[in-house]
């Protein structure tokens, strides 16, 4: 019964955001929502086949260059809206408009473009499937032999990503009532989305709304100009406001620094105070305090002079330390949560209670327990749309066995070191992993799917070994899974999105399914565009495309097995995961036990503390930053942080986000920054002067 | 009758100043003033002395590194309360506090301060004196025989700053009624001190001033930290916020960018719109426009690949033409202004009215135009004040003449090559050029006294002439005629404190006359430590005193005549100079016959317009920034900008202007920052990087 309660007050920053919105459906209450069937129209789809190319391509280059996507949900609606209004305008004044565009159609356009857009990062045309390249092979030592390369072919990659890239959307069903309605998690890039829709449809005569749209607008061009003025100081790598030493060139060293990320600063205000101070905790605890103890065993522990993204050195101690951390949480989070339902399951049998209307049992609970009272309108009817069109558990976890079943038939015969056995595996664990990554993305707007497909890399390609093409398969197998805990975390921020704008389930289930289509097919035909014209991953090309031989090297230390990890790498990562097990059970029982201070309010979050294990502490002080203005505002004057917070947090998202895709033109016209921004050490100025 | 009104409406920004003014007075109503003699402390000039030192100290490393001296005032008053507020607040717990410290205390601390530091600077210890020295001497080709060089010495050096620092306090008397109560001048520095001032000394229960006290801490801290977190970037020349490239790196070179500097962003808020868009107008004209023209005559007009700093290059347009237009717009303010006092004196002597309270005709001529329902109950008490214990102008006079003829006695025993008829000459310029300066400095803050200086060494030096000794009686009448126009900008900005803290006129001028006598015995001996430790001028040093042989150089340029000066430049010069004359006849012509669309408003400042000629837009466009961010403060919320505007400049002023005492001191202890924030262009950083 606490449960519900609880859940809310974990997240301490959503009251505040829950009454916020009490407005928003007010100001809605009279406007028509149409029917599922109208939310996607034909134009809907037309518009998220455009963007979804733009996308791709912009996608693709990143990957191809850096690796660092941002997340593109708040352009996305943006970009839908602007298209379909011009659109609409035109046809309005020509006297054929049929259907007034309504912010349901936007969301539908924006969840399309997001899963689409999801596929190009997820496909790993500049990850794992590069890795596979011969060109990359030859790179390393090992590993280099016929059943352990596959040469690239626009055939066998499409084939692939259709058969792979449609599980996930039935894996989401589930799981997003449980995200959205049972933990109520802030999704942040999703909740600006959101914002952003709503301010755009809100009807005339709402004051409120009115002025929250212009703040969201300030906010959005401050920092979309922001955006754009960085941009002419980043020439190179190194250069620019993201490399800002602010705390000095030791901080900076250790990945201490504020990088004037105003997405960041933007996100810091949306999450709950607890998972930034969570996010420094963990920043602090690894670079400033773990890493440097580490680094004094160079030569010790592990050898000397490793290149900084090797896995046997330094590197090796955070991607594992993070990974075993994460899991801890993630797992420790899925067992508890199912203990909860069963438990609810059985009381409810035993009372012999029927509620027709929820579907979610511990959801019941919620309710049951917090008393119609405190459900304000928003509430209510987004919950209400939520579930309505909705479709049955029974039918998702159908559709889920019937493709994992096609996946199991169909993909040994592209990657013969996979054998049936193996994918069945993928296919067990990876709901696991969806939820741990849907959920953390929940709470801090990070995916970590790239990590869950290192996982996977490192479990399948010791387990096939090198003799039977085990490089291949832990790519491969890397494949199946990114594929479906990338769909876990992008298109729960969609659902989040289409919760808030009373988008129908169903509506944006379809379009996901359409998006995913349009993905699987523009993403191998982009990328190929790009191997065809530029030798992909040399290093001293414009595009080196880290990411490939990165996701082999993982493979090759699977096969090597976890014996070549660095010394103590192994005893350490179960320390810390069972660490972060100890930190949730200590959580949990301090919410039972402990009712006077909930003291269990200020024990940090272990996935959150996780991320900047292997990232660094930067974007945890953006986040930071983001809290202090928040916490400073709300002292100030409480009433309007509470209005308009949503709103500059969103605006500051999108505005970065978007300042992005003008960067990415530029960047793919082969045009650089013109100025570099350097931060030298007084005496390498001094060298440099006067060489 | 008109000129008062226009007057006033000339600087727009003043009347808001005004009516914020309003409440501050009120506030201070029940605090009582004390006499002259009673704001003359022994514990004020105590700790004057204590400050002066640390003052003279900062100012004498700060001319001997770059040159550039930033306003003092604020950190004087700041200091002075500091110390003062401590000292008596312990006496007060032990009971022994006799008299309680007032604001009026505080300026006088604050004046004396200020007129010792201004002597540091105007005494040219680092520049004029040194430049006479044998070692700056043997760096050119020419001028180095017996008579055109001076070994320094303590024994002359005391002297000579003992006969020539004392006349320019008499020079101000008269013009500081006119500056202040007539022209209505701003003086930010000194409107930004007094307002610190005001704040210290606010009676409890003041609402309105305890939070613009409030408001004016806080950007005081905020400029602060900013100016200590811009430090650590700036390990070297041309590191640093400073070097921003706003703009990009050619409008760098061209000295359009924008500085991060909120002292003058504060200036800015402080001056009225017209003057900071002046000064841009200047800078587009100069920057923009002209010298970009000229530098294509390089190797036609000048030859080719002088040095920057050289006078017979670029840099003598520069600052020719800026000297030409400032003295055409000075001299025809000067000239103006005579005309009308006397108009309104003979129109006065008609009416054979006579108002014993007014001592300036014009001032009374406002009075009775506006009526005294539109002064308000500031303007009236602090005229009063400023009125009361008045040094009749007769005595000013006097005292001028009296030490214009013992320095015409004294000098030339000195400095055998200056005759006495030179020095008569010097003292019967000197002051209109003050007039200029203290009118150019209220508008702008900006004291021009080393241009005036220059100006000097050019008349006298080709005066004299090479065989005569000219380069060294150059250089010592730049003595005799900076230490003039500096004392009448410095201490105009003490006045406008005084006038705005209803300091006694009689007691700030015996603070000054203390606080030069402590600056003309500190600041040589302060030289002569530097003087007797370091090789200084040497261009490798920590101290290379730029200044030392630029002002050797004009004095050079001066022996060779005008002659000498770049092809053009001389007509060019006269070109300003009437076209100067020609805006002010044109906007005095608008202002008479134009009175429907008041059009004289839009014409710009020719004294604003010259200053960006010769050092460059970034300080106009930081000003410009200023009057932007008050004008949409205004527009968002007029009162409120009214109410906290002028605090929330005076504490940017403040802040930046103190943090620059520890970076003084750091500086002095030869710590340099750790960081250096560097701007490449692109092609520069791939060339480094690939190094």
């Amino acid at each position: 019964m606490e449960e519900g309660r609880n859940e809310e007050e974990r997240l301490g920053g959503e009251e505040d955001d829950e009454s916020k919105l009490e407005s928003t459906e007010q100001v809605f209450e009279k406007v028509e929502i149409p029917s599922w069937k109208n939310q996607l129209t034909l134009r809907a789809l037309f518009t998220s086949l455009v963007l979804s190319a733009v996308f791709n391509f912009i996608v693709c280059k990143l990957n191809l260059t850096t690796g660092v996507i941002p997340s593109l949900n708040v352009a996305a609606g943006l970009l839908g809206f602007a298209v379909i209004k011009s659109w609409t305008a035109v046809l309005h004044k020509a006297g054929l408009l049929k259907q007034p565009f309504t912010r349901q159609e936007n969301t539908v356009i924006q969840t399309c473009v997001v899963a689409s857009s999801g596929i190009a990062f997820s496909s790993g045309t500049a990850s794992y499937m590069l890795g596979m390249s011969p060109t990359i092979a030859a790179k390393a030592e090992e590993g280099n032999t016929p059943n352990n390369v596959k040469t690239l072919s626009i055939g066998w990659m499409l084939a692939f990503l259709y058969v792979v890239s449609f599980v996930g959307l039935f894996s989401i069903v589930p799981l997003r009532k449980m995200m959205i309605l049972k933990y109520k998690l802030t999704y942040p890039s999703g909740t600006a989305t959101a914002y952003l829709i709503n301010s755009f449809h809100t009807p005339k005569g709402a004051k409120l709304a009115k002025k929250q749209v212009a703040a969201l607008f300030k906010c959005f061009s401050f920092s979309f100009l922001f955006g754009g003025f960085q941009w002419f100081f980043a020439a190179d790598d190194g250069c620019g406001f993201s490399s800002f030493p602010t705390f000095g060139l030791k901080a900076y060293a250790q990945r201490f620094y504020f990088d004037f990320s105003s997405t960041y600063v933007g996100v810091g205000m949306l999450c709950p105070i607890m998972v930034n101070v969570s996010l420094l905790i963990g920043a602090i605890i690894s670079w400033g305090i773990m890493w440097p103890i580490i680094e004094t065993k160079e030569g010790i522990w592990y050898p000397p002079n490793l290149s900084s993204s090797s896995l046997k050195g330094i590197q090796g101690y955070r991607v594992f330390l993070s990974i075993a951390t994460m899991l801890g949480d993630g797992l420790f989070n899925f067992f508890y949560m199912i203990l909860v339902t069963g438990l609810s399951f059985m009381k409810r049998r035993r009372s012999e209670k029927n509620d027709p209307a929820s579907l979610l049992p511990v959801d019941d609970a919620i309710n049951k327990d917090k008393g119609t009272q405190l459900q304000d309108l928003d509430d209510q009817r987004r919950t209400h749309h939520f579930m309505k069109d909705s479709i049955p558990n029974a039918v998702a976890v159908g559709g889920y066995i019937a493709l994992a079943a096609l996946a199991i038939i169909a993909v040994p015969f592209i990657f013969p070191p996979l054998k049936w056995y193996h994918i069945l595996v993928a296919y067990a664990i990876a709901p696991v992993l969806a939820f741990c990554n849907a959920y953390g993305c929940g709470l801090t707007d990070w995916s970590l799917a790239s990590n869950y497909g290192k996982i996977a890399i490192l479990i399948f390609s010791s387990w096939v070994g090198q003799d039977n093409g085990g490089v291949l398969a832990g790519l491969a197998a890397c494949g199946v899974m990114m594929s479906i805990v990338s769909t876990a975390s992008d298109l729960m921020q969609d659902f989040k999105t289409g919760y808030m704008t009373l988008a129908s389930p169903l509506a944006m289930f379809f379009s996901q399914v359409a998006g995913t289509f349009i993905g699987c097919t523009l993403s191998p035909l982009v990328f190929w565009i790009f191997y065809k014209a530029y030798p992909l991953g040399d290093t001293h090309s414009a595009y080196p495309a880290p990411y490939a031989a990165l996701y082999r090297a993982i493979s090759l230390l699977g096969v090597e097995g976890f014996g070549s990890l660095p010394t103590n790498c192994l005893s350490l990562a179960i320390g810390f995961f069972v660490g972060a097990v100890a930190i949730d059970v200590l959580k949990e029982v301090l919410k039972k036990y402990e009712t006077k201070y909930r003291a269990y309010r200020f024990i940090p979050n272990p996935m959150c503390m996780a991320i900047p294990f292997y990232l660094g502490g930067y974007f945890a002080i953006d986040m930071c930053v983001g809290s202090l203005i928040l916490f400073v505002w709300r002292w100030k004057n409480k009433q309007q942080a509470k209005d308009f917070g949503p709103a500059v947090a969103s605006g500051l998202i999108c505005g970065e986000s978007l300042s992005g895709i003008p960067a990415a033109i530029l960047a793919l016209a082969g045009i650089k920054a013109p100025i570099c921004m350097k931060f030298l050490s007084a005496a390498a100025n001094a060298k440099l002067e006067n060489s």
